[in-house]
């Protein structure tokens, strides 16, 4: 499976350093049409980056007779696959959960957020919502969602898996996937793509990170953005003079 | 697993000679709300009534380095899902596929719905489109969908994974629940309701197809439907008659 | 109220012989920018014309306090709205109901379908969907809404009133409103309005059934739709003629 | 009817306090699926919370013969049934609006909110828009809404009636009902049940807080959330010793 | 521009001949996803086939003071550019109209289709809405919209130029390019691969032709769909034995 | 055409002193039902007003042979338009884009914002989406759209053509249109209107900065909202006593 392939700290700390549009615009160029989670906000505006590999959670619809006790949640296995996943994901990890693109229900609140944020785990993504907004947008643990709704999971939603391949937002998720963020949303990148996706990203955010002061100067785009030669010239000896991100 | 509960044909025999709105009505005194596929209808306005198990087959967004060789269809196993479903579902079951809701391309065509219709298959069913469609709707098969879209699956979607439970047009499907349909659309019977929901459909059928004379003879509502114990006692008589659906 | 302006049946006469196209355009040179319930279809391809006026009825969403115990429709009054207005609406009526376009439950089926067909209403329509369609699109019955779904009413809908203002597929209708369909749809005329839009709809019918000769027999647009000096002649010759619709 | 059924301000106090997601979870445990009004947002982060007896006001689609004339709102009655609304909803009361979901022009602005805030109404909804967002924003009034849309009503909605049942956000509001709410969103309880669900949401959410104490030390969910039995007696323990809300 | 190669009628026969379904694999195969009109459907169910170069009209959202006045269709030029387009397009073409995919007012209605049979146009299509479709549908004219809607254009659509690329159901579409249909729908084929998806369409509709004897006669997909070397054997006999589409 | 119609920078200073409610109350005083830009909100709450004319870009959805190559964006003319179009704005004009209300990839991202801001232009606008939203929200330039989406373009669109008349969430936009805002939204105002619904804006906005005195000290709606003559009589004494907006 893909999730044998290693991603080094150091791939993903450059995940972290780049922005959105310039991940995406690399998965493009691989011919990857569209990797990033249209429709998904976080929480809190001040919602920083992170990089760390999917942990997927499934949801079907819930049915009266399976999911409208609310006190099966001492239960372990079949009946609580929620709370087995809060509880099997790890540190670094992003949970991924496939909600259907419906709002109605939310699929985690504060607890089981705060819950993932002691043990380490990177971010939390549904493409449904998650209730108690209010609350997480004050914790420092990234989360993005559709919605803000209060309505418990069970009431539209069913736990019924973990680590399979899903979809979130219309994108395909597989686990071990490696997911980034920051407050302008979140990116899914294959991961047998992972180190030269962050490399040239890096190089492509750097570049952009030089462009960005001769267009903010008053150039043209035209030579500019994109550079013709001249300007690459110039951006070469910017980097050489030890500039980075 | 409640696919081990058994279901006689008989009860299958009484849940096809019953209506959509009867067997919802039904579901819906036992606590469920919605049993019934909101949105699909069938290829052909000649579509014969049917009842059988369901087989399911789930769909996740297709990713362009997984989904984009046409010629992988030789393959066997992982990579050709919907291959290895088409041919592992038996005589009477239906197929459900989960397509997320989305008509974009098609789940399946009309070279695929003549093998299952030659194996037996009862009918297959998707919340997305089906391509083929005039094909199809010429076949005695019955074929529920969306919409009838030509595009090649691929292009949307990727069939990752058989007899899982899913949702289908925001319905929960186990595998083994009892798929009921016919021209008017589809409803979905948990498994260990099936002869409860059929004992009790064929007896409120029978009584409505009694009480329809009446209404259908100028009685107002009131007394007839439903029905009073004058009405009622008639209503016993005439099924004391032999009176059948 | 304008109930009390009188409509009679010549003018409800000529409105059955003209196309949705013409009224709702008369409709427009008064102003009316959208008066035809877009995303309503009659169950029948072989739905005939009908004109009459609005008893209205009006649903909100169910709730499980209210709505959930089927036994309560031998009840009058204010649980059991819809019975009552079944039993109230009177012949050459037309029951529109707002059932705020929301599909998910049937607004009706064939038993209430039945009852005013025998009363000698005019039509039914809905926003939402009625159940079994197929029988429903074999009566001599006109019958319009959103899709066909076989789950019971209460699963979504309570019927809370009659006879009030409301609105169906986004179009004001009042009590009293005249409504005119036919296989193409259903358009609300504002009860004022009827006489004149009868009128000058029947008179603009009449002469594009002559343009149509025009056209059909190879004319180019202008000069002919709309008619130039000598196309107005030429129809109003063929009108002396003793042409009608 | 259930508006004399009395709440009292005790009743009130305790909701204030509670949750939207310890409402919701209560009423679910009671049957209700979906109590939470999806989609609608405050249009101030800052908002608190509150809670009140629900004061209806219902919309129907604007008709050009009857909302086009903007200088009709010095009448009284029927033709300016928003004004004669606003006039009449008393302090403490919740104006909610069913604006049928339709966010294309305002259901109220600035000069509204400020009359009805003057008058110690407790808060304002709408399944629609809220025009001149940013100045309510700024009120010291909870305002919720869909979206925040200048066009003036009658481009799209009409006032039809005040009190009756209506549907806001796809849910059921009675006339008395008690709604509460904060900046998280709105939740609708049934009258009939306020006080019960104030005593129970009160006692959940103290214990929920003494349960975040542990999960956020880094307590597992199982045996903490819910609590076995150890745990709870902690709880007891804690609470005993007088902490509270 | 594209317009200036030669699309033989040799080719646009082999178009008409072939499925859509065969057409979009064929266009996925060069990295086409998406190229099928998603939603649209013919008028008629007795829709033929055809095959024709685009003439394309664009639609803008209609303004009071621009489209309120329905006389002004004696106009030329700018103010009349649907009856300009309708006069302008040639015996073989095909109108596509860009109706910004809003079906609440009719793209035109069954003079203008007579019109544009009578010039030998091949087909109209819309992604928003045509009026007349009782009509329509009983003509030898292929019309395809979302939609059946009374409404006259200008209540919500301005015709506001012809020739210029335009999208059509989410699909770009230049003038030029050819659109091949039947009664599943719709596909765009860019204008410079016309001629090698024919031939490629050719060849595969042919194939499958072969392939589905075997498939109806109870073969699997493993090996027959798609072929191994001994099925392709088998094809190549039969084709050399002059069986053809 | 109307881009000859002189507009005052008078006029757009009353423009930029008056709210968008107050705006689209005028239009709609003159027959203009919906000329706000329902559903695009600007990136930052702190955006000021802008007023400035219309300078309109058209995009259509992109396809596979014109839009794959992202090194094109060297290029000049209708392979680039995009870039041409930021390069010909001129200060004090507002970009408007049609993106189809497609918010799956960026209409632009902070580098041309940049360019614009630098270049002076007033203000930015798309339907569907722009990247680097939190970037761009940090600027002081007006920025609005319907979604932050970091995915590039041409996964979706293709800019095709700029100055042409175009819709913009379902408003018609002509270039040379008088475009205002602020942080509730965006008003489109025909140019030929810009002075009379400027002044008459100016004195509402005025009329009502005076009536607010009155609701905010408590006084009822009716007489005071709209005026009586008797407090019409107070305004124009408190105006001629020289307050002003």
């Amino acid at each position: 499976m893909g999730e044998t392939i290693d991603v080094s700290e150091e791939t993903l700390g450059k995940l972290r350093k780049c922005g959105q549009g310039t991940l995406t615009t690399q998965l493009f160029k691989r011919g990857y049409r569209q990797q990033f989670l249209v429709g998904l906000a976080p929480l809190s505006k001040d919602t920083g980056s992170f990089a760390g590999e999917a942990f997927t959670l499934r949801f079907i619809p819930s049915r009266e007779d399976k999911d409208w006790d609310l006190g099966d949640l001492r239960k372990r296995g079949e009946d609580n696959v929620q709370w087995e996943a809060v509880e099997a994901i790890q540190a670094g990890q992003v949970l991924v959960i496939d909600s259907r693109n419906d709002p109605r229900a939310a699929s985690a609140g504060n607890m089981l957020m705060t819950r993932m944020m002691r043990k380490g785990v990177a971010a939390a993504i549904t493409d449904g919502a998650f209730r108690d907004g209010t609350e997480i947008s004050g914790m420092a643990f990234p989360a993005y969602c559709r919605a803000n709704t209060a309505s418990t999971r069970p009431a539209y939603h069913r736990a019924v898996a973990m680590q399979q391949p899903i979809g979130c937002a219309d994108v395909a998720v597989y686990p071990g996937d490696i997911i980034v963020g920051d407050a302008d949303g979140v990116t899914v990148i294959p991961r047998h793509l992972a180190k030269e996706v962050a490399d040239d990203s890096y190089e492509q955010e750097l570049r952009e990170k030089f462009l960005f002061t001769k267009v903010d100067a008053g150039a043209s785009l035209f030579g500019t953005y994109p550079p013709d030669a001249a300007t690459l010239a110039e951006f070469e000896t910017w980097k050489a003079a030890g500039n980075t991100l």
